[in-house]
């Protein structure tokens, strides 16, 4: 299996990305193409001794400086490496793409290259996070800042797909943030996508709290992408927040640090990390399109890349396409 | 000074809200008035040996059961302990009014008794959450599920008033939080809120994202009351999933529970606990009215009690007055 991987995109491109798809091919066993600049990761890879012959490069010389208009930016730039990239996969090249890059744009450029799912009015952009009941999927959480009522009962059968097809889950619970639990809880939006999402044919749980969704009550989450990407920020931010209250904690109470405290630490740290979850899925579109974390390192770089090639094995698009009829 | 407190209100009235005053009464040197039912707190008080004369009981003999419509509820029950207690500080007989009942029925009470701040279209919810970097207020967390953009430029004035008078803040930083922090994110109402606080005589650092709320990068922050009800949830629910994570890994690491690693267990707690942070003031009401969480014990309803007596000793009321001409 090969995976098409944005390495000009992230905040550590290309050194984290380059080191990441070395990780993966070593220990995934898949193929990468990294599509960038040839002459830089040319460059990149002489660093490594013997770098797999799993390990291609395929150029994509433009650069897209990210402007108001994405979209402009991407037709304007059809060598910039997230179209490059697509292209892979739209050609049967590569069986997914996976990119640190920026949502808008890689949303933008999958709707122009790869199209949409037939049936689909709007992608959106999932995030796995770990509970400690298992995989929660929150959608959207950043393709669509605006909703209509209409939307959430797509996302909620995408999801629904989605944990089943690649989780393996029986009955996908499916539940709305709202700021309630009670039905009458919520702004317009949410009011009057509970009454749609109550019609659907869809084990549906009611509102959630946001505090819940940490505890994995269900399977699926549904929300406005605005919301949803203030959830996964904030989730993010926390963990940083508790790990730095953590470390003064701990050199409070242990100013001489002791083995089975490295070890706490890591093992909360592993815990919290977000480079654990992986990355995001674009679902909706029409093929496998992963979005690791701006800020990705190269472990990042690897579970994203993880996730890609669970969705491919699972054959995560049969069961999208299916969710639809 | 006197505080009217809400004795039937919250998860664990009357028996820890009462708790509560009898603390505040002993360490913060207030008076309290505990409002319910006068027989049940008679029999509450009469667990103490010898409670303190600075605790007194006002009677409030009807229930309000939560419906679809707390105003009606509200209404056809002016003796209930929220109606009674907001009486007692429209008549002068107490500075302030404490619960920890249900948000919505409370402000929608405050509104019917103490009406509006001359000027203030749509009072708010705040909470005050300690950050490493100072406290911040975020405003408004529940009281406008749905918003218009001409009340964020309210919201940001009654917020830098709060933090002016009741925490010495000079020059109050104000961000609007959003999914990203170029201008050209959000959702419609918070791009067009974006442009309105531009306009506003505040020192506006722009949009920033929710990960950035816990560092404290700002001293109040802007949002609409449904997503800001999600970011003080899910402070909460991470808070408590990460005591849980830190407690098995501590059980982990550290079969054999030590003294030092109480200590470290105490301490993060402590920096975590949502009962420190005390409770949220509803802001524009014309009275001082502090709501605790629902699930308040002993601590939070004193540490609620010693907000409401901030805000009356600084004068909170005479600031936001001020703030709107």
């Amino acid at each position: 299996m090969k995976i098409a991987l944005d390495a000009m995109g992230g905040d550590h491109a290309p050194g984290e990305i380059v080191r990441g798809a070395l990780d993966a091919a070593t220990l995934l066993g898949v193929e990468v193409a990294l599509v960038g600049g040839k002459h830089f990761l040319e460059v990149e890879l002489a660093r490594y001794s013997s770098p797999p012959d799993a390990i291609t490069i395929v150029d994509a010389p433009q650069v897209v400086v990210m402007e108001e208009s994405p979209i402009n930016a991407l037709r304007q730039k059809p060598k910039s490496s997230i179209m490059v990239g697509l292209d892979l996969v739209k050609a049967g090249k590569a069986a997914a793409f996976v990119t640190a890059g920026n949502t808008g744009a890689t949303m933008a450029a999958a709707l122009m290259v790869l199209g949409r799912i037939e049936g689909v009015e709007r992608p959106a952009l999932g995030s796995v996070l770990a509970t400690p009941a298992g995989p929660t999927l929150l959608l959207d959480v950043g393709a669509n800042a605006d909703c209509k009522p209409s939307f959430f009962p797509e996302f909620a059968r995408l999801g629904k797909a989605y944990m089943e097809r690649v989780f393996g889950i029986a009955d996908t619970r499916i539940a709305l943030l709202s700021n309630g639990e009670e039905y009458v809880k919520g702004n317009h939006l949410v009011r009057e996508a509970h009454e749609l999402l109550k019609q659907a044919p869809i084990n549906f749980l009611g509102n959630i709290e946001s505090k819940d969704i940490p505890r994995g009550v269900a399977h699926v989450v549904i929300s406005d992408g605005f919301t949803g990407n203030i959830v996964i920020k904030l989730l993010e931010g926390v963990s940083e927040t508790f790990m730095d209250i953590l470390n003064q904690a701990l050199s409070l109470q242990f100013p001489a640090a002791t083995s089975p405290l490295h070890n706490l630490w890591q093992e909360v740290e592993r815990r919290l990390d977000y480079a654990e979850y992986g990355g995001a899925p674009l679902l909706g579109v029409n093929g496998v399109v992963v979005i690791a974390h701006g800020r990705s390192n190269a472990k990042a770089v690897k579970n994203a890349i993880r996730v890609a090639k669970q969705e491919v094995e699972k054959d995560m698009l049969e069961a999208l396409r299916g969710a639809r009829i």
